[in-house]
C-alpha cells in the first residue's frame, strides 16, 4: 500500500455523509502538526471545518477541500460496502474515493514530502477543509473565507482538489466556474369556469409569449474562458388538477448559468425588463447560488499545467464547464484558483472508485505545484 | 302552502345526493301513477331512473330531470340545515331548491292541472328522472335513452328542468349547448442537467411556442346560436422539483368548449396538425364530455317562450351559454331540447334557494307549454 492510498482508506472508513464530519479532520490535523502546521478549528453549527496554516508569510498556497460524502444511495446495490474500501483491478471503490478523499489524501502525502525536502520553503502553506461542501454550503467554506477576511489573511493561490478529470488524471484544470442565478417566479392571473374564459385570465397562456422569448434568448457567445450563458426552466406548476378550472397562478422555476459578460444583477434586470414588456402580473425571488469566477492566466495555472506535464507527459486543457464548486467563495477574494483532482465519472453513483495509481500520480502532481510555486529558489 | 311548495319541500327532505335518490323517484311515481302515467323504473348500477309516460301516439312531449343534489357542504355554513326545507323572505332554502327539485315539483303541479283539464290530450306526455345528473352520469339520462332508442320510442320535444334563468325567471331559454373536448398532453424531452442543457432538450422550452400559437388561435367567430369556441389550458406540470434537472416531459390538461362550427374529431385534427407543425415528440389523449347541439327555431322553443310571455310578460332570451346538462344525451335522438328553470345564482352553493313565487310561475309555464304542444284544438 502506498501513503496516499492508506490514508485515503482511513478517509473511507469514516461514515462522513454531510455535514458529519465522523472524525476525518482529526486525522488530518494530527498529520499536519507533526509537520509544523498550525490547525485552527472552525465550527459553525453542525459543520466542521479545519483551518492549518504553515509559515507566517506570503505567498500563501492554500489546498482546499471537503470531507464530506454524498448518501450512499441503496448500500445493496454497492458491489461492495460504501465505507468499505476495497481494491479491485487497480481500483479503489467507496464512498468519497474520487470525491474527495482521494484528493484529500494525495494533499497530506505531497505536503510530507515536500515539507520533509523544503522544511524552509517560501511563504506560507495551508489547508482549508470543510464537512459542508455537498450540503447547503452555509456554514462551511465560505464561513471560513470570512474569518480569514475580517483578519487579513489573505490566500494568493489555492487548489481545489474536486474531481476535474474527464478520461485521465490530469488532462482538466478547471480555471473557473459559471455563475448560477436562480428565480422563482409566479405569474398571476385569474381564476374561473373553463366555460367563461372572458371571466378570467389564464396565467398559462399570458405566460406563454415570456416563455418563448426567454427560452429563445442568446444572452452571449461565452468568451475564451466561459461557454455562452444558458437559461432552463426546471419546474413549471399551474393548475387546481380540475380540469373545468382556470388556475389563478403558475409557478416556475428557472436557472440560468452564465459567463463573465453579465453579472447577476444585469441578468436579473433583463429578465425583469422581458417580463414587463408582455406586461405580466408577476412575483420574482431570487438566488444568486454562485457568481462567476476565472483564474486565466498566473502563476498557479502555469505551476499546475506543468506539474501535470511533468507528472502524465500530457498538458491539460483549462475549463471553467460544470457545475459549481467552493473556489466560489475562495475566488473573490482575488485568490488565483485553480480545481484539480481525479476522473470524476463515477462521483455520486453506486460504486464511485478512483484509480490507485491515479492517486499517486496525483500526490506526485501536487508536489510539483508546490515546488514550483514556494520551494526555496536554489532547490526548485 | 301552494301544491308546487308543498312538494318541493317533500323533495328537499329527502337526502338524496348523487347517486342516491333517496325515494325522491317513489313520490313522483305515485302521484303520476294517479294521473295514468305508466311507470317503469330503470336501474343500472347504484343509479335510479324514472320513465313515466301517459298515452301512446306521437308526438311525445318530455320532461327531464334529476332528483340526486351535490353535496352541500361544511353544514355549519348553512343559515338552516341544507334538508330542513325553510321559508324566509319568500325565498325557500334548502339542497337542490333551485337545482333541481323545484323544477321537478313545478312539472308535477302543471301535469296535474293539464292532466285534469285535458285528459284526453293530443300525443303522449312523459317525465325522464335520473339520479345520475350531479355525478359520472354514465348510467343515467344517456342509459334511458338508449333503451328508449333500442325500442324505437322517440322523444320529439324534450323540456328539461335546469336552471337556466339568470336575473328572474323565464329570462333565459337554453336552447342548445356548447361541446367540450378534454385533451391531456405530454410532451416529452429529454431529462438533464441545468449546467449541461446541450445534453438534453427541455420540454418546457420546446412546447413554448406550440402554447402560444393554440393559446391565441382563432377557432371561429362562433354563430347564430353559439358564441366562439375557447380553448384553455387547465393544468400544467412539469419538472421535479429540483432546481438543477431539466425535466424529462411536461403534462397539461386542456379544454375546448366549442360551437356547432366543429366536429370534436375536427378539433383534434386541427390540434394534431398544430403540434406536428411544432414537430413536438407527444402523446395526447382524448375525452369527448359533451357534442353541440342546438334546437334552432321550431314548435317547442315557440311554445316555451310563448308560455313565459304569457306568464310573465317578458319575453326570454336564447342562449347556449353554460356548462353542459343531460340534454347533451337527448338532442342527438333528434329532439328538439330546451332548458328551463328557475334562476341560478345559489346553485351548488351554500344556502341554495328559490323564490317560492317563481316555483307557482314556473309550474303555469310548463302547463303553457303543454297546452300549446298537445291541448286538443278546440281547447288550446
Amino acid at each position: 500500500m502506498s501513503d496516499t492510498l492508506d490514508l485515503a482508506c482511513d478517509l473511507i472508513r469514516r461514515r462522513s455523509v454531510t455535514p458529519d464530519d465522523a472524525g476525518c479532520q482529526r486525522l488530518i490535523q494530527e498529520r499536519l502538526e507533526a509537520l509544523g502546521f498550525k490547525p485552527e478549528w472552525m465550527r459553525f453549527n453542525d459543520v466542521t471545518n479545519l483551518w492549518a496554516r504553515r509559515g507566517d508569510n506570503g505567498p500563501l498556497l492554500a489546498f482546499a477541500g471537503h470531507t464530506d460524502v454524498v448518501p450512499t444511495g441503496p448500500e445493496a446495490r454497492w458491489s461492495s460496502p460504501p465505507f468499505e474500501p476495497t481494491i479491485r483491478d487497480g481500483l479503489l471503490y467507496g464512498r468519497g474515493a474520487a470525491d474527495m478523499k482521494g484528493s484529500i489524501a494525495a494533499f497530506i502525502t505531497a505536503l510530507e514530502r515536500f515539507v520533509d525536502r523544503h522544511p524552509d520553503h517560501d511563504g506560507s502553506i495551508a489547508l482549508l477543509i470543510t464537512s459542508d461542501e455537498e450540503g447547503p454550503s452555509v456554514d462551511g467554506t465560505v464561513r471560513v473565507v470570512e474569518v480569514l477576511e475580517q483578519r487579513c489573511e489573505k490566500i494568493d493561490w489555492c487548489l481545489v482538489g474536486e474531481p476535474s478529470s474527464e478520461a485521465r488524471v490530469g488532462d482538466i484544470i478547471k480555471n473557473g466556474r459559471r455563475g448560477s442565478l436562480n428565480g422563482r417566479l409566479t405569474v398571476r392571473g385569474r381564476q374561473g369556469h373553463v366555460a367563461y374564459p372572458h371571466k378570467a385570465a389564464n396565467p398559462i397562456h399570458l405566460l406563454g409569449p415570456a416563455l418563448v422569448e426567454l427560452g429563445a434568448r442568446h444572452w452571449d457567445d461565452g468568451n475564451e474562458a466561459f461557454p455562452p450563458t444558458t437559461f432552463q426552466i426546471s419546474n413549471i406548476n399551474g393548475g387546481t388538477g380540475a380540469t373545468n378550472v382556470i388556475p389563478g397562478e403558475v409557478d416556475l422555476l428557472f436557472n440560468l448559468r452564465f459567463s463573465t459578460e453579465w453579472t447577476a444583477e444585469q441578468l436579473q434586470a433583463e429578465i425583469v425588463a422581458i417580463l414587463d414588456r408582455h406586461q405580466l402580473d408577476y412575483a420574482i425571488d431570487w438566488t444568486v447560488s454562485a457568481r462567476p469566477f476565472v483564474t486565466a492566466e498566473g502563476a498557479l495555472v502555469e505551476a499546475t499545467a506543468g506539474a501535470i506535464k511533468e507528472a502524465t507527459g500530457n498538458a491539460p486543457t483549462l475549463s471553467t464547464a460544470g457545475g459549481t464548486s467552493d473556489g466560489r467563495f475562495i475566488a473573490p477574494t482575488g485568490a488565483q484558483v485553480v480545481e484539480l483532482g481525479p476522473v470524476n465519472a463515477s462521483i455520486h453513483q453506486i460504486d464511485e472508485h478512483v484509480s490507485v495509481s491515479d492517486l499517486d500520480t496525483l500526490s506526485v502532481i501536487y508536489e510539483g505545484v508546490l515546488r514550483r510555486l514556494i520551494a526555496p529558489p536554489s532547490t526548485s
